[in-house]
């Protein structure tokens, strides 16, 4: 392991796969006779889950919100990241003062198992073969990834969450957790997200893995083992997903057909568009915190997912029983994740008669817009949980703050 | 040039590679003392135009039908394709007895230059070189293609059109000639299209572009110097492509989350999903039939074209004096060429007050409607050609069979 480790320390991706081993992060590590199940009937053992809190746990324990990280996503949503040094993802949502306020709510984020961030995934070592897992690691659903969660939550010994949130593959997360685990889920917010993955958007992935897989520094998922990457597969792969994120209103708006640096077109095959330039900005710049086959991996989960086929075929099944409070969110600009997909969860809610609000907000950024400052969501957000806080009997921040002093 | 087609003949692209110098259609070839002038200011010469035509020319040369052919289509439309043994891409709209009534009309089509099934494009030698062009080859704008089609009906006598009509890079080529040749083209059927590329469009461009460029196959462009092509690549392009032809409800329709010839999933990287199979087939088979550097050119043909800019600023400017009819048609639910992009079309066409009639055509098909059995489209082609028809007075099919009897 030390020798892998010395060997990639001369790889260009030696800081990325440093944080796979050992992660700036807080990390539980799970012993070989204690594996994560899996659905498709592998056992994982042993396992590592990577993951950042924010906040303080009160003393009932009641206080603790999950956020469940999207795709592309990983742990360090509120704090500066440690390849990127960019903000955390959610710093707009989550910290002193902001809708999800660390000053009152102790907050985690894990990243998933499948990921690349800490968490034992594709990337990580395998110790019945001392290499890395590659293709060799099994496939991971989004159940899966709750499951994880759950050690997590049992290891930080809180008995349920306060709130479990998230967006996109992390609102597939919200779902799974407040149908699977409904006695640990006092409030749910899933957000521009669907309770099955659909067609095209299956295509959409598969076109991304298609592209990571074609890239001959793919290696058959071995690429470690030839201290390589396949880069250029998986920025195309990221360049084509990125499109699917925003819409062409918001593209439009922001590039139009302007020119980059250029007064004319060259007749040739730079990237003459500003739409061009900034989507190989997005793919390069991908490659450099994330790993080719945790893309596959974490494509493939959402692709599986599929919460009513889990349930008998009818998605209120999933929810019967719930005493969970529910906030739907979606994006009127979504088509990735259209307000349809959602509203499909609140009719399943509605149907087993559980405590569900419904947010469509008016905007044009597409499904991006739930990780983008949209005053409406923090809104949203915000309202949702003070009330479901005080059903809760969470003290408000500030007087909390006063009583401590 | 003979010693790299029997090297090609080796080649698994050696069917193809025959069709570009050899094709199975008619061709004009145009000598090097009469280059077409390009809009980079390139001059291309010699070069050559393959086309086909159906139907019989009348006397007063007055009956003369273009289709325009979009970014993977040819000029065999209505018959047998040399190289997949399918019918043509359009039969269900050009033949006797249909829309475009080849009992009635001559139908010309021809491959666009920059194209891959027998006009000058990037695989074609350069006589300079004696070698394939690659990337040598200058890039084409939607006004190079209709000028050497302008050529083209040169050469066959043709002093006007009766009418030019297609569909997305076919309807751009059809604005082109009306904008550019006002005079000669007698009715207009732009389908499916936009005076310009959008941002969206350019970014999906890039992605199949840059996928293509990514395969180490492509080498540069001149993979044909190593008698390989970035088949890879190129079908990770048209997988991505592909999925814009389509929308999210055509591909429910059709596939929902359908498993392929199994009855779970096998929680791997299979294509477990019927739509993963059909796209990696479309990708597959895109690759017998098209060239990697053709895709290329086209799509940047496709990007560069902004018909407004051409002409100050102002769409209508492109349109003021024509005496061209128009039918434009889109389909509701086409989100690669919108409505809207075409409605922009008809009110610069209104406010020249041109004679424009425009039909938004009820369609779950998305941007494939055009190419597919859409009754509506047939009979808004079938009545906007009668009518025009009559105008022009060409006789109505029946009677100048009788006449002929």
């Amino acid at each position: 392991m030390s020798n892998l480790l010395s060997k990639q320390a001369g790889n260009a991706a030696a800081p990325r796969l440093a944080q796979v081993q050992n992660p700036e992060s807080e990390i539980v590590r799970f012993p070989k006779d204690a594996p994560l199940i899996l659905d498709s009937g592998a056992a994982l053992a042993p396992f590592s889950i990577a993951y950042q809190t924010y906040g303080t746990l009160n003393r009932e324990k009641s206080n603790a919100v999950l956020i469940c990280h999207a795709l592309s996503g990983d742990q360090h949503v509120a704090n500066t990241h440690p390849l990127t040094g960019k903000p955390g993802w959610w710093e707009t949502m989550v910290g002193p003062g902001q809708p999800v306020d660390t000053d009152r709510y102790f907050v985690i984020c894990s990243n998933v198992v499948g990921g690349c961030m800490g968490s034992t995934g594709p990337t990580s070592i395998d110790v019945e073969s001392g290499r890395p897992y590659g293709l060799d690691f099994p496939v991971i659903t989004i159940g899966d990834m709750v499951r994880a969660q759950v050690r997590l939550i049992d290891h930080l010994g809180i008995p349920d969450l306060f709130c479990v949130m998230g967006g996109s593959m992390g609102g597939m997360q919200v779902l799974e957790w407040a149908a699977s685990f409904k006695n640990r889920v006092f409030a749910a917010i899933p957000i521009a997200t669907s309770a099955r993955h659909s067609s095209q958007n299956i295509a959409f992935h598969e076109v991304g893995r298609q592209a990571v897989m074609a890239d001959p520094d793919w290696h058959g998922g071995k690429y470690l083992d030839y201290d390589t990457q396949p880069r250029k597969g998986l920025a195309v792969a990221r360049m084509a997903a990125h499109i699917t994120y925003l819409t062409d209103e918001a593209q439009h708006r922001k590039f139009g057909r302007n020119l980059q640096d250029r007064e004319r077109v060259t007749f040739g095959f730079d990237a003459d568009f500003q739409v061009e330039s900034y989507l190989r900005h997005q793919g390069y710049t991908f490659v450099e915190r994330f790993d080719a086959n945790s893309y596959l991996y974490m494509t493939r989960s959402m692709d599986y997912f599929d919460l009513a086929a889990d349930h008998g075929g009818m998605l209120a099944n999933a929810f019967r029983g719930t005493e969970t409070r529910f906030c739907v969110v979606s994006f009127t600009s979504d088509w990735l994740f259209p307000t349809e997909g959602n509203r499909e969860i609140v009719q399943a809610l509605n149907a087993v008669a559980a405590n569900v609000s419904f947010v469509e907000i008016e905007s044009d950024k597409g499904h991006d817009a739930f990780l983008l400052h949209e005053p409406e969501l923090f809104e949203t957000i915000s309202g949702f949980l003070n009330a479901a806080a005080k059903t809760r009997g969470l003290d408000a921040p500030r007087l909390a703050r006063e009583a401590g002093m």
